[in-house]
């Protein structure tokens, strides 16, 4: 795993829908995984951030990194 | 669903470490989910990204921003 | 306030452009605010970074996430 | 305004707490300004965002880039 | 070049410093190199953006993801 | 150098493509440069990065900010 960050998830293409610039592909996460965020200090004692508390991840996809295997 | 970005995961808080100013907290997907990334037209022609592709999904952990429910 | 980020503004949509596959929206922030940065000790340094400056705070569109209340 | 982003907010700081490797920088926005936000179309489309539409715009403070002036 | 991103630089490591969470670390790119950005047309236009000038590219520290070879 | 972030690199733009919302900008690095990432001191250590270490820099376009001089 030579990246240096810290989501790495496998995933299959579901579609690719291209723009004249940018273009939106879907993926299926087909195993159960694991993620990580990094975030302030702060933000985890306003949230009260703790082991066992439901979240929902949300990521813009514009951060998504595709790696073609 | 009020969150105007493509990935919105459910998930559980495993462990949380808080440093000086950052902190890392990690969390596991217990149930499959999607993904969707968005990346230029061109790197998708340069990959030749399409519907079937086996990829991994790499996001630097400072872009996923929990929310708790 | 559920969000783990330190940006959390109140907002009125003004406009919406809708291009293929991206859209650019537009805000008025109608009352004072406060905002937070993360950055790197060494450019807090190497700016002299320190309360009572005038700054400017740059932020590129796409990592703004509108969440609708 | 030679920047290539949509956001340039005339601020004021207020603190900065400095870590080891990252800080965490504070400022006060005092004046009514305006905000972008580029989304997927998808994400407009699911949301309904149109304009008078009230929203919260969430930003990580790794996004958030204090240049002085 | 698998990965679906316009920036891959070669580069070597010449420091890496440890913080408690996070870590900054510096590289030297020896060859010339090409770069892109993506950016709101809107901006492209405010600026005048046009083959022949010249800019500052700014890229925050915590977007650049190092793979190793 | 006024700007928070720890990259800011000397460039010129070789073309410019606009779509309807977005458009992508492409520039040549003359000179040798250096360049920083943050990432997490977990990924530091995964990776066993270190001086003297070959890698690539991956950096999503999207990410990149031209300021012109």
């Amino acid at each position: 795993m030579p990246y240096g960050a810290r989501n790495k998830i496998n995933a299959v293409v579901t579609s690719v829908k291209s723009g004249d610039v940018m273009s939106l592909a879907k993926f299926d996460i087909e195993r159960p995984c694991s993620m990580a965020s990094v975030l302030t200090t702060e933000s985890v004692e306003e949230l009260g951030l703790k082991a066992g508390d439901r979240v929902t991840l949300v990521v813009k996809a514009v951060h998504v990194l595709p790696v073609k295997e």
